[in-house]
């Protein structure tokens, strides 16, 4: 596979105007000058180039409000397709997505866990050739992969904030191996963000949105996407609203902070919080226990629901602050702890957003569950590629982890 | 007065090559071609309009690396003004910026108090004609008010959120009053965010980098601005600060909210503590009795700074909550409380972000107090008129307060 790139939409020009017809449906040429600024010529022949590398097809006519109706166009979702790998050590899940934010493929195999990383990379790259032959994408249509993996990266210095249990991979250069591996352009970006470039690529999130993903997995993280733009912060670890204080006479958190919402509110505080109530889970890790502590109390066990609505209120406070301080619009709870447990933490963050988000006389905040929330960090993976080709400010950070002289701090804020 | 905007720069190449030129220092057209990614024929004619137009002047040539010297261009600072008003019940302060960044005016008159918003408008217009005329700027030379009034405010709906002791100004079209009366264009926002460009602009933050002003009045807001741009969320109410819950079973607040920050840290909040241990503050109001204490705990008494370390502790918590949802690499405390008591907050607030700031291993949070903390606001203020006549990306809120149908909630956010 050599990475098909979008031919035509390489341009900036090209760019703007594959992007303004995705999010329109459907757009007459006409429709297209006026929104994008760009003269008449120009876009007749930016569009001519975008249909013959059939990333752009006619639609047929608009109904006619006098005078000749206008051909409308509209995006050929089939045109360009991406992978989104979400690598854990306890499980890697993947997904194909299209151009038009469908996704058409989806599975799970065993995680990365204290294999040799070569030895995973090499899984990885055999698993996508498969299931693109499998599923009949045409190899010459994938754009490349984005992997989401644990920690957020440090751009600037190469090091890595990688978790303990992946603390072999910190120094393994994953971007150049999976590319090596795959043959495709390989983006990294951490699950939070990732899925919040998701939700906006596939449709969850508008334009003109002020929007966060909160994201459970094993902790607790948030991205941020605004006006179509995901707000990095100075080094891409923007988002951390895992490891904000909300009791200052707390315990220690290993990030270095007191009382973090993460050390009240994450998984492993409400499977802690279970065994110290007595409560029996037999499960050999806290993702499985936290599953069966969902299970229990959707069926309406009374111990099981009471600690979940404790954490929910954590994750409210959470919501609260990234909303304040942010001033959104749309919250969206994604990720493998809210696709198990999302209804009963729903309500509980909707009801503190309505009575006390700062700006509520000028504008409501929603909260909602992703459509693909537990899937999220690898759909996203898909996005950040098939985004970052339409429109390159969106681009997910093409480094390389922990090249050289990576010193990890303890742990990760990885959700 | 009829404001004299930027001529020549009010092209967005024009803007762009005069922003460069400002954050460059001196320049040559041959750099400005590489900076700016325009045509060298561009970068000619455009400079000569600004040449013309008094903005820019040559400031002679660069040392030779070998072949004809360039000739370096800068800014001509005195070429254009603004005036930047901190409107408050209790104080408006006044500045008069010059194009460079320097503040040559600076004074202050009674609040707004109970008077009619008529007749403050009218105090206004009055005070800066005057002080235009006393320092002998030419008036040709004003760009435009910046009006930094207590906010926030609902640019969507024309609600204002106005705190109680100005509720009679709910209704009031006050950027259109100023307008009419000064006969120069007015910008108007809300303090924290108008600090934050104040910053900016007065070369208190660089270009690449993620900065919050933490703003501490009446109450407790934060300014944003990353990579030169003010990040606004949706409804330029971002950076609610003062709101953030760091206590689930804390005391109720007036937005809705439990245990924020500001009930906390505030200095009504610091005020009523030293009045709770038997403090005899003899002060009429807030602001008064805090500058009592400030100057007790810069003393060395033992009272005044404890309760003072306390407030820096909550502070603390919220710079390090800032720093860790937006990634930030500097933090500035101003306003006027800052101006007071700055130097008891700073190593508290220093403290916690080098220990507990979550991406430290990739960057450290640079904290310090505002050069300009005691009238922070109204610097920001005319830095907003320049900043927009410049860099149209930046541009304050052009609204009408309360202009139809404002149904204040209670209190305000204001810091």
């Amino acid at each position: 596979m050599n990475g098909a790139g979008l031919g035509a939409a390489h341009t900036s020009s090209g760019a703007a105007i594959l992007d303004v017809i995705r999010a329109a449906g459907t757009i007459s040429r006409v429709e297209l000058t006026r929104v994008t600024g760009l003269t008449a010529a120009t876009v007749s022949t930016v569009v001519r180039r975008l249909i013959d590398d059939g990333l752009v097809v006619e639609a047929g006519r608009a109904e006619s409000t006098g005078g000749k109706p206008r051909m409308l166009l509209q995006l050929e979702p089939t045109a360009r397709y991406a992978v989104g790998v979400h690598l854990d050590h306890a499980g890697i899940t993947y997904v194909v997505a299209n151009l038009g934010g469908a996704v058409v493929a989806r599975w799970r195999r065993p995680g990365a866990g204290a294999d040799d990383p070569r030895d995973v990379v090499a899984r990885i790259a055999a698993e996508i050739a498969t299931t693109v032959d499998r599923i009949g994408v045409d190899p010459a249509r994938l754009v490349g992969v984005g992997v989401v993996s644990p920690g957020p990266i440090a751009s600037g210095t190469g090091m890595t904030l990688t978790p303990p249990v992946m603390q072999h991979w910190a120094d393994f250069p994953l971007a150049e191996a999976i590319e090596d591996a795959v043959g495709l352009p390989v983006l990294l970006d951490n699950d939070a963000t990732a899925a919040a470039v998701g939700e906006y690529w596939s449709g969850g999130i508008g334009t003109g949105t002020a929007c966060a993903a909160l994201y459970m997995g094993t902790g607790i993280g948030a991205g941020i996407v605004v006006d179509g733009t995901v707000f990095r912060g100075r080094s891409s670890n923007a988002g951390e609203v895992g490891h904000v204080c909300v009791d200052l006479d707390g315990p220690r958190c290993w990030c270095g902070g007191r009382g973090c919402v993460e050390a009240f509110a994450g998984p492993a505080a409400v499977v802690a919080h279970a065994a110290q109530v007595g409560l029996t889970l037999p499960g050999r890790t806290v993702s499985e226990d936290f599953a069966t502590l969902a299970r229990a109390a959707a069926r309406g066990d009374a111990a099981p629901m009471a600690i979940l609505r404790e954490s929910a209120e954590y994750v409210a406070v959470a919501a609260h602050t990234l909303a304040n301080l942010l001033d959104l619009d749309t919250v969206v709870l994604t990720g493998p702890a809210f696709a198990l447990a999302g209804s009963l933490y729903l309500p509980v963050v909707q009801e503190r957003l309505a009575a006390g988000f700062f700006a509520r006389g000028a504008h409501a905040v929603h909260v909602r569950i992703s459509a693909h929330a537990s899937e999220a960090a690898a759909v996203g993976g898909a996005a950040l590629v098939l985004q970052s080709e339409l429109a390159p400010r969106q681009q997910g950070m093409r480094v390389v982890l922990g090249e050289s002289g990576a010193v990890p701090v303890a742990g990760s804020g990885v959700a």
